[in-house]
Protein backbone atom coordinates (compact mmCIF):
# COMPACT_ATOMS: atom_id res chain seq x y z
CA UNK A 1 0.00 0.00 0.00
CA UNK A 2 1.28 3.19 -0.98
CA UNK A 3 -0.13 6.69 -0.23
CA UNK A 4 -1.79 8.79 -2.41
CA UNK A 5 -0.81 12.79 -4.06
CA UNK A 6 -3.77 14.42 -2.59
CA UNK A 7 -2.63 17.50 -4.73
CA UNK A 8 0.17 19.72 -5.57
CA UNK A 9 0.03 22.72 -3.12
CA UNK A 10 1.79 26.23 -4.27
CA UNK A 11 1.88 29.22 -2.15
CA UNK A 12 -0.14 32.39 -3.01
CA UNK A 13 -0.52 35.79 -1.99
CA UNK A 14 -4.19 35.49 -3.76
CA UNK A 15 -5.30 31.94 -3.85
CA UNK A 16 -8.98 32.84 -5.21
CA UNK A 17 -7.13 34.99 -8.08
CA UNK A 18 -4.29 32.52 -8.85
CA UNK A 19 -6.82 29.65 -8.73
CA UNK A 20 -9.53 31.68 -11.37
CA UNK A 21 -6.30 32.86 -13.27
CA UNK A 22 -4.82 28.80 -14.19
CA UNK A 23 -8.48 27.84 -14.19
CA UNK A 24 -8.48 29.89 -17.22
CA UNK A 25 -5.32 28.74 -18.75
CA UNK A 26 -6.02 25.05 -18.16
CA UNK A 27 -9.61 24.69 -18.33
CA UNK A 28 -9.98 23.64 -14.85
CA UNK A 29 -12.57 24.09 -12.50
CA UNK A 30 -12.58 25.01 -8.53
CA UNK A 31 -13.33 22.12 -6.76
CA UNK A 32 -12.81 23.00 -2.82
CA UNK A 33 -12.20 26.30 -1.43
CA UNK A 34 -12.29 26.70 2.33
CA UNK A 35 -14.54 29.04 4.17
CA UNK A 36 -12.23 32.45 4.69
CA UNK A 37 -10.91 31.70 1.28
CA UNK A 38 -7.69 31.29 2.21
CA UNK A 39 -7.06 27.59 0.58
CA UNK A 40 -8.60 27.13 -3.22
CA UNK A 41 -8.35 23.83 -5.31
CA UNK A 42 -8.59 23.35 -8.74
CA UNK A 43 -8.75 20.08 -10.73
CA UNK A 44 -9.50 18.95 -14.78
CA UNK A 45 -12.78 18.18 -15.55
CA UNK A 46 -11.53 14.94 -17.75
CA UNK A 47 -9.29 13.41 -14.55
CA UNK A 48 -5.61 12.46 -15.33
CA UNK A 49 -4.25 15.10 -13.35
CA UNK A 50 -3.30 15.93 -9.82
CA UNK A 51 -5.31 18.67 -8.32
CA UNK A 52 -3.78 22.06 -7.61
CA UNK A 53 -4.29 23.94 -3.79
CA UNK A 54 -3.95 27.51 -3.83
CA UNK A 55 -2.70 28.55 -0.40
CA UNK A 56 -2.28 31.98 1.32
CA UNK A 57 1.28 32.48 2.75
CA UNK A 58 2.61 35.71 4.03
CA UNK A 59 5.77 35.20 2.17
CA UNK A 60 6.83 36.20 -1.10
CA UNK A 61 8.98 34.59 -3.92
CA UNK A 62 12.62 35.62 -3.41
CA UNK A 63 13.88 32.70 -5.91
CA UNK A 64 13.10 30.44 -8.96
CA UNK A 65 11.19 27.91 -7.70
CA UNK A 66 12.95 24.43 -7.62
CA UNK A 67 9.40 22.90 -9.03
CA UNK A 68 7.34 24.12 -11.79
CA UNK A 69 4.56 22.47 -14.00
CA UNK A 70 5.61 21.47 -17.78
CA UNK A 71 2.60 21.90 -20.04
CA UNK A 72 1.72 21.27 -23.56
CA UNK A 73 0.11 22.71 -26.25
CA UNK A 74 -3.56 21.46 -27.08
CA UNK A 75 -2.43 21.64 -31.02
CA UNK A 76 0.33 24.44 -32.01
CA UNK A 77 2.82 26.31 -29.98
CA UNK A 78 2.98 29.26 -31.36
CA UNK A 79 -1.22 29.93 -30.80
CA UNK A 80 -1.29 28.30 -27.07
CA UNK A 81 1.99 30.35 -26.72
CA UNK A 82 -0.24 33.76 -27.69
CA UNK A 83 -2.96 32.88 -25.83
CA UNK A 84 -0.71 32.58 -22.45
CA UNK A 85 0.40 35.88 -23.13
CA UNK A 86 -2.66 37.17 -23.66
CA UNK A 87 -4.34 35.89 -20.34
CA UNK A 88 -1.04 37.43 -18.65
CA UNK A 89 1.98 35.19 -18.42
CA UNK A 90 5.09 36.63 -19.06
CA UNK A 91 8.16 35.15 -20.67
CA UNK A 92 11.27 34.51 -17.87
CA UNK A 93 14.94 34.53 -18.72
CA UNK A 94 16.48 31.43 -15.90
CA UNK A 95 18.93 30.42 -18.16
CA UNK A 96 17.36 28.61 -20.83
CA UNK A 97 19.16 29.79 -23.41
CA UNK A 98 17.93 29.29 -27.33
CA UNK A 99 15.73 26.50 -26.03
CA UNK A 100 12.26 25.23 -27.93
CA UNK A 101 10.28 25.66 -25.23
CA UNK A 102 8.51 28.33 -24.05
CA UNK A 103 9.65 29.86 -20.10
CA UNK A 104 6.76 32.01 -18.62
CA UNK A 105 5.65 33.06 -15.07
CA UNK A 106 2.16 33.29 -14.34
CA UNK A 107 0.95 36.78 -12.41
CA UNK A 108 2.82 35.73 -9.22
CA UNK A 109 5.88 34.82 -11.04
CA UNK A 110 5.76 31.02 -10.48
CA UNK A 111 7.78 29.76 -13.39
CA UNK A 112 5.79 27.18 -15.85
CA UNK A 113 6.84 26.03 -19.49
CA UNK A 114 5.30 25.47 -22.92
CA UNK A 115 6.61 22.72 -24.18
CA UNK A 116 6.89 21.83 -27.83
CA UNK A 117 4.80 19.04 -28.57
CA UNK A 118 1.56 18.45 -28.04
CA UNK A 119 -0.25 14.99 -26.11
CA UNK A 120 -0.78 13.60 -29.89
CA UNK A 121 2.52 13.67 -31.11
CA UNK A 122 3.99 12.25 -27.88
CA UNK A 123 1.64 9.41 -27.91
CA UNK A 124 4.47 7.47 -30.43
CA UNK A 125 6.78 7.30 -27.19
CA UNK A 126 5.59 5.43 -23.89
CA UNK A 127 4.67 8.69 -21.63
CA UNK A 128 7.60 10.01 -22.50
CA UNK A 129 7.83 13.56 -21.04
CA UNK A 130 10.04 15.24 -23.53
CA UNK B 1 -8.66 23.35 -26.62
CA UNK B 2 -6.52 24.05 -23.10
CA UNK B 3 -3.03 22.95 -22.79
CA UNK B 4 -2.31 19.55 -20.60
CA UNK B 5 -0.14 19.28 -17.50
CA UNK B 6 2.79 17.12 -19.25
CA UNK B 7 4.36 17.17 -15.88
CA UNK B 8 5.72 18.21 -12.59
CA UNK B 9 9.19 19.21 -12.91
CA UNK B 10 11.85 18.65 -9.64
CA UNK B 11 15.01 20.32 -9.46
CA UNK B 12 17.54 17.94 -8.50
CA UNK B 13 21.08 17.63 -7.82
CA UNK B 14 20.93 13.90 -8.71
CA UNK B 15 18.00 12.60 -10.43
CA UNK B 16 18.20 9.21 -10.55
CA UNK B 17 18.35 8.99 -7.31
CA UNK B 18 15.53 10.82 -5.76
CA UNK B 19 13.50 9.42 -8.71
CA UNK B 20 13.91 6.45 -7.10
CA UNK B 21 13.27 7.24 -3.70
CA UNK B 22 10.16 8.80 -4.67
CA UNK B 23 9.13 5.82 -6.69
CA UNK B 24 10.25 3.89 -3.37
CA UNK B 25 7.41 6.35 -1.36
CA UNK B 26 4.60 6.25 -4.26
CA UNK B 27 4.61 2.65 -5.87
CA UNK B 28 5.16 4.56 -9.11
CA UNK B 29 7.31 3.41 -11.76
CA UNK B 30 9.97 5.08 -13.75
CA UNK B 31 8.89 6.27 -17.12
CA UNK B 32 11.85 7.74 -19.07
CA UNK B 33 14.62 8.80 -18.42
CA UNK B 34 17.14 11.07 -21.23
CA UNK B 35 20.72 9.19 -22.39
CA UNK B 36 22.90 11.27 -19.73
CA UNK B 37 20.09 10.34 -17.06
CA UNK B 38 20.06 14.36 -16.21
CA UNK B 39 16.43 14.30 -16.79
CA UNK B 40 14.37 11.08 -15.63
CA UNK B 41 10.22 11.06 -14.95
CA UNK B 42 8.64 8.65 -12.93
CA UNK B 43 4.56 8.13 -13.13
CA UNK B 44 1.54 6.03 -11.30
CA UNK B 45 0.79 2.81 -13.00
CA UNK B 46 -2.60 3.19 -12.54
CA UNK B 47 -2.75 7.03 -13.65
CA UNK B 48 -4.64 9.67 -12.18
CA UNK B 49 -2.22 11.62 -11.29
CA UNK B 50 0.26 14.36 -13.08
CA UNK B 51 3.95 12.11 -13.87
CA UNK B 52 6.93 13.62 -12.38
CA UNK B 53 9.92 15.24 -14.04
CA UNK B 54 13.20 15.48 -12.05
CA UNK B 55 16.03 17.34 -13.71
CA UNK B 56 19.86 18.00 -12.59
CA UNK B 57 20.89 21.36 -11.84
CA UNK B 58 23.68 23.11 -10.68
CA UNK B 59 21.77 25.26 -8.04
CA UNK B 60 21.26 23.99 -4.44
CA UNK B 61 17.84 24.31 -2.39
CA UNK B 62 18.02 27.87 -0.70
CA UNK B 63 14.46 28.66 0.80
CA UNK B 64 11.19 27.01 1.42
CA UNK B 65 10.27 25.56 -1.86
CA UNK B 66 6.17 27.58 -2.33
CA UNK B 67 5.27 24.56 -4.42
CA UNK B 68 5.00 20.90 -2.82
CA UNK B 69 3.25 17.89 -3.04
CA UNK B 70 0.63 16.50 -0.28
CA UNK B 71 0.09 12.32 0.35
CA UNK B 72 -2.74 11.25 1.30
CA UNK B 73 -2.02 7.91 3.62
CA UNK B 74 -3.09 4.78 2.09
CA UNK B 75 -5.03 3.42 5.13
CA UNK B 76 -3.76 4.65 8.99
CA UNK B 77 -1.44 8.16 9.09
CA UNK B 78 0.87 6.70 11.39
CA UNK B 79 1.57 3.35 10.16
CA UNK B 80 2.84 5.42 6.81
CA UNK B 81 4.36 8.16 8.68
CA UNK B 82 6.64 5.93 10.10
CA UNK B 83 7.14 3.76 6.40
CA UNK B 84 8.11 7.16 5.31
CA UNK B 85 10.71 7.91 8.20
CA UNK B 86 12.30 4.66 7.63
CA UNK B 87 12.71 5.50 4.09
CA UNK B 88 14.74 8.74 4.76
CA UNK B 89 12.38 11.15 5.14
CA UNK B 90 12.62 13.71 7.96
CA UNK B 91 10.81 15.52 10.02
CA UNK B 92 10.48 19.83 9.22
CA UNK B 93 9.91 22.61 11.07
CA UNK B 94 7.80 25.05 8.67
CA UNK B 95 5.89 26.93 11.24
CA UNK B 96 3.04 24.12 11.08
CA UNK B 97 2.71 24.53 14.45
CA UNK B 98 0.76 21.89 15.82
CA UNK B 99 -1.02 20.87 12.96
CA UNK B 100 -2.41 17.31 12.41
CA UNK B 101 -0.33 16.63 9.29
CA UNK B 102 3.26 16.09 9.18
CA UNK B 103 5.20 17.88 7.14
CA UNK B 104 8.76 15.79 5.89
CA UNK B 105 11.26 16.58 3.59
CA UNK B 106 12.72 13.96 1.30
CA UNK B 107 16.35 13.27 0.70
CA UNK B 108 17.39 16.69 -1.23
CA UNK B 109 15.08 18.90 1.15
CA UNK B 110 12.51 18.71 -0.89
CA UNK B 111 9.01 19.51 1.84
CA UNK B 112 6.03 17.68 1.40
CA UNK B 113 3.08 16.73 3.85
CA UNK B 114 1.26 13.18 4.86
CA UNK B 115 -2.08 14.52 4.84
CA UNK B 116 -4.12 12.79 8.01
CA UNK B 117 -6.97 11.49 5.68
CA UNK B 118 -7.29 8.34 3.71
CA UNK B 119 -8.34 8.44 -0.05
CA UNK B 120 -11.82 6.16 1.39
CA UNK B 121 -11.98 8.73 3.98
CA UNK B 122 -12.57 12.16 1.90
CA UNK B 123 -15.10 10.50 -0.53
CA UNK B 124 -17.55 11.74 1.18
CA UNK B 125 -16.85 14.86 0.34
CA UNK B 126 -16.38 15.86 -3.56
CA UNK B 127 -13.05 15.73 -4.33
CA UNK B 128 -12.15 17.66 -0.92
CA UNK B 129 -8.18 18.19 -0.62
CA UNK B 130 -8.45 18.44 3.12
Amino acid sequence: MTPVVGHLTIDSADPGALAAWWSRVLGWQEVWRSDDGAEVAIGSPSGGSTNWLFTRVADTKTVKNRLHVDLRPPEDHGTELARLLELGAVRVDIGQGDAPWAVLADPEGNEFCLLVNTPAEIETYLRAPG
